[in-house]
């Protein structure tokens, strides 16, 4: 670029995705792969998007070509809130604006919240996407650890008396990368705490659908909705390409999203909202929900089982009840970006933990995916990597008495 | 909202269409509108475009459906670089970046390029999405005006020496909302000015292969490909509901808008591009086009001729090559956002010109759009139009010396 011109300042904080580079690397076929985050393809509904695609371009070709408005295709935004409504949420179909993905929604809340400098609390780790999305609009990001049970409470509450927080973003359900879930009690702890500050929440649930076991707790929206917006997706529960998620936020909130979203875009795709919508109401989407939960709880556990076989017993690992990744934590002074070139080298990939803690940390922690493996690869894969695990744990060792 | 949030500063400079809030004025079926910027769906291709979808769902179902690489889907990269190579400009397909519509590319642009406070010239009048695409990013907005051939050389020129300018934003074909396009003696000059003072330019052309009459000219980026971005779009010429347009860049900004693209919505709807892809290759689109531009340009000299007929002779009129917009200019003291009330009145519609304006003036213009009204709309909305405009000059004139 030879021009008058440099780049905005913003852009000097935001890195290529790690984790999209380290794809790169391992594309090769003969590489078992737990590095993505992708859903399981075999699940995807082709044929039933193939008869939803052809009834809606037959009955309503013009008009779903045609500019649509801002806020999204009505009959979707009434179906997001009749689904709430089941879970006894009770939101308006105005209160819903469809999104090119939930990605874009945490871009559009960037956009309208965060001036620069303004503080903004992440769990730590912390999903990559919203620490990019963010990151764009120049907070100063404070991290509060993520504990067994979901974030810190007592870490939390010092942060938010401590410091002028703008909002917290949170991942309550089967959170990216660690897999851990907020329980009942740390919800009404977190909600309680933002009433009390009178702080925002970003509340992202990409993969609440997709639980295992246990049972569903309510949001954060349920108990904190003057302070919440909640971000949703059709990515893992339908398909991710046609990019439509939603955000859920009161009318105030939302007025102001549609006018970034319609500087930003206009609006989403609108032949893809309309073949969506008609997928969801000519489909059993709940039996097909169960069919995706019941094939990545099999390959969740699979993989824990073959890691509780194949891993030294230093190595520990989250047992999330539902999405798509386990954190894996190796002894202290194991470093994971190390242990990718050996696992590389025996064919098998993870992503390493350091690009989800945005202050440092986290050397020797790993994510794996579990979502879009079958389960041959998983065995062979775990199998893979745990050779690899008891070379760097033996290595890193004390040497044995005898020997000093 | 009660929690503890306000809105981001750049917000309370972005106000909602005032298009869009025109357009909701003009919904009732009764009122002739020429206030949109639709195109007109008649020349949407629903079947041959339900065609590419049965076969890309029957063929790459579930790869289409998965998530893509940020870039966007290789062969329609290549079949738009092989299409501008058609027209002499030679770029590589890895210069391209499939974007939400071109209007996520000026969103993309505006994230990448401009940092608060920094100079953007605009044409004046300018595009309305560009001011509220770009205008999120706070910078200072110049304005520079627009002469019969394109925009005023000499002015362009004081500015440019005169001002630490970052950027410019042009669009030399049929502009929206003047229709007026660059001669190619402007944009030589005008590539000419950005080479000699290092200016930046970004050149939006959604409406260049809507040609009637003339002959297509050189881009802006023909002469200073070192200081241009040429942005494109599949809305006009295709449809604008599956939300496909393009970033033409070279590669190093190409990486920074793949980067915030990234952070923004991870890739466009990838079902959309391979559907527009497959349309593509099976179809002629340029047979295509053919017929759009036909019956665009008979709408426009209906249009002229109606215009010629019914409205006061005191007002004047562009006469564009293409594109779908006139532009209007009335008599000095004429408001067109009062003769708007008027006309709802009378049932016909317009866009008044103030909201092309970023820095005041423009009072007396008004925008008509002529692509998505049928003739005999047209004629009579002219009419009612002309009538409309000829007693507001009358009431404007100084009375007649009798009565005195």
């Amino acid at each position: 670029m030879s021009a008058n011109t440099r780049f905005a300042a913003r852009i000097g904080k935001v890195g290529k995705s790690f984790i999209r580079e380290i794809l790169k690397v391992t594309e090769s076929p003969d590489v078992i792969s737990f590095a993505g985050g992708l859903p399981n393809p075999e699940f995807f509904p082709v044929q039933a998007i193939a008869d939803a695609a052809e009834k809606t371009l037959a009955d309503h070709g013009a008009e779903v070509l045609q500019y649509r408005t801002t806020e999204g295709y009505p009959p979707l935004r009434e179906y997001i809130a009749g689904r709430y409504a089941r879970k006894g949420l009770r939101v308006s179909p105005d209160e819903i604006l469809i999104t090119t993905g939930s990605q874009q929604g945490l871009d559009l809340l960037g956009k309208v919240l965060i001036d620069p400098g303004d503080r903004v609390i992440l769990e730590r780790p912390s999903y990559l996407g919203a620490i990019q999305a963010l990151g764009i609009y120049e907070p100063e990001f404070l991290t509060v650890p993520l504990l067994d049970d979901g974030i810190d409470t007592d870490e939390l509450e010092a942060a938010l008396t401590r410091d002028r927080v703008r909002l917290m973003y949170a991942v309550p359900d089967f959170q990216n990368p660690s897999g851990i879930s907020y329980s009942g009690e740390t919800r009404r702890k977190v909600a309680e705490l933002l009433g009390a500050t009178r702080t925002f929440v970003i509340e992202d649930d990409p993969y609440g659908e997709l639980r295992f076991r246990g049972e569903a707790l309510p949001s954060l929206h349920h108990y904190a909705k003057d302070h919440a917006v909640l971000l949703g997706s059709f990515s893992k529960i339908v398909a991710p390409g046609m990019r439509l998620g939603w955000i859920c936020a009161d009318p105030e909130i939302l007025d102001k999203l549609v006018m970034v979203k319609q500087a930003s875009d206009l609006h989403s795709d609108s032949l893809a909202q309309s073949i969506l919508c008609r997928y969801l109401m000519d489909n059993d989407i709940d039996q097909h929900i169960a069919t995706i939960r019941q094939a990545y709880g099999r390959q969740r556990d699979l993989m824990i089982a073959m890691i509780a076989e194949h891993f030294p017993a230093e190595i520990r690992c989250t047992e999330p009840e539902g999405g798509m990744f386990l954190w894996v934590t190796l002894p202290d002074g194991i470093s994971s970006l190390e242990l990718l070139d050996r696992a590389i080298a025996a064919r098998v990939a993870f992503v390493p933990g350091c690009p989800f803690f945005v202050d440092g940390g986290g050397e020797n922690t790993l994510r794996l995916n579990f979502s879009n493996c079958d389960e041959e690869r998983i065995v062979e894969g775990i199998a893979r990597l745990g050779r690899v695990m008891k070379e760097a744990v033996a290595a890193a060792a004390p040497l044995p008495p005898t020997s000093r």
